[in-house]
């Protein structure tokens, strides 16, 4: 082994056990300590990659869904939003994603460097793809030209961090159904 | 006084510590016994009343809006959404409500009893509030037959709720009117 492949599969065993230790004991009662035994490695090993226990969460759960929230274009906007969804549905809503992201966002309230790591590292690459695959179908007129992009992960992201976080009822494909129903179809009456 | 009148004072005493000391030193630090101590109460006192430092705080953010939710009827929907939104982010975007909230909502994601109890005595009274709201605007021609009311705190608070919780950038008028008129005219190209 390289030294370069020593390291790929050390950061890769400490990835690990954080995320086997999490799902054991909890995010809330989960130490670096804890995890540098059970990766055979040293706290200091740690620390030089991940100055936090929410920044090496971070990693870890971003590890388990390399590129599963995609945008496929099928050139149906409704259908490949609705695809997207039910792959994001199914992440919240299932160990161990679910349960460990949902107590990553519960200190993200707390600690500004773990909220500037879930934006950076997950929540702005993410905005990005959705405006991509939305400004596709403004282009291609299948969304109206008066959409703001700008408000495209709060309006489709925020109903399903609204069921996950606050009324923490079960997230389903046809909850996602019914949310994506209502935004297209809007609010206002039809004149 | 009399016994109802001394315990709604010592009640009231206990709910102001527990905001003053949250602004002071932080939800996250706070100690039942430090807000015994500064309310002058026994510890048992608070504990008969509040099983958790969680729910504690829920009734005291509670005390500070007491009905300031609530939507004016105009007669135009918009406007009375927008009133009430606006006073909403007014809450969420400043202290002393705004941090404390943040907290109790990080709280939530670990303590099932806050998350109950912040569903039972804040999300689903304003729920109710919301749906007779839009189901007279609703009735009245001025929404949407086939907007589905079940959905509209996920809808209408879910947006807000991503920006307070997950981006959390700041809360402004602009983006309450952003938001509404996204929802509005929905993302469907018209025909």
């Amino acid at each position: 082994m390289t030294d370069t492949h020593r390291g790929a599969a050390r950061t890769e065993a400490i990835m690990r056990a954080a995320l086997e230790l999490g799902q054991e004991i909890g995010y809330a009662k989960l130490s670096m300590e804890a995890i540098a035994a059970r990766a055979g490695a040293g706290k200091h090993t740690i620390y030089r990659r991940w100055p936090s226990k929410g920044a090496l969460f971070l990693d870890s759960l971003l590890s388990l869904h390399p590129s599963r929230l995609d945008y496929p274009d099928t050139g149906d906007i409704v259908a490949d939003l609705r695809t997207q969804m039910h792959t994001a549905v199914d992440l919240l809503g299932n160990p161990p994603f679910g349960p460990l992201y949902q107590a990553l966002i519960g200190e993200a309230q707390y600690d500004p460097q773990v909220a500037r790591a879930l934006n950076d590292r997950f929540i702005i690459p993410q905005a990005a793809l959705t405006v991509a695959r939305l400004k596709a179908a403004q282009d291609g007129g299948q969304l109206s030209p008066a959409f703001d992009l700008k408000l495209a992960m709060a309006v489709l992201s925020g109903p399903l961090y609204f069921q996950f976080l606050i009324t923490q009822e079960p997230l389903t494909h046809e909850y996602v159904d019914d949310v994506l129903q209502a935004l297209f179809t809007g609010m206002a009456k039809a004149h």
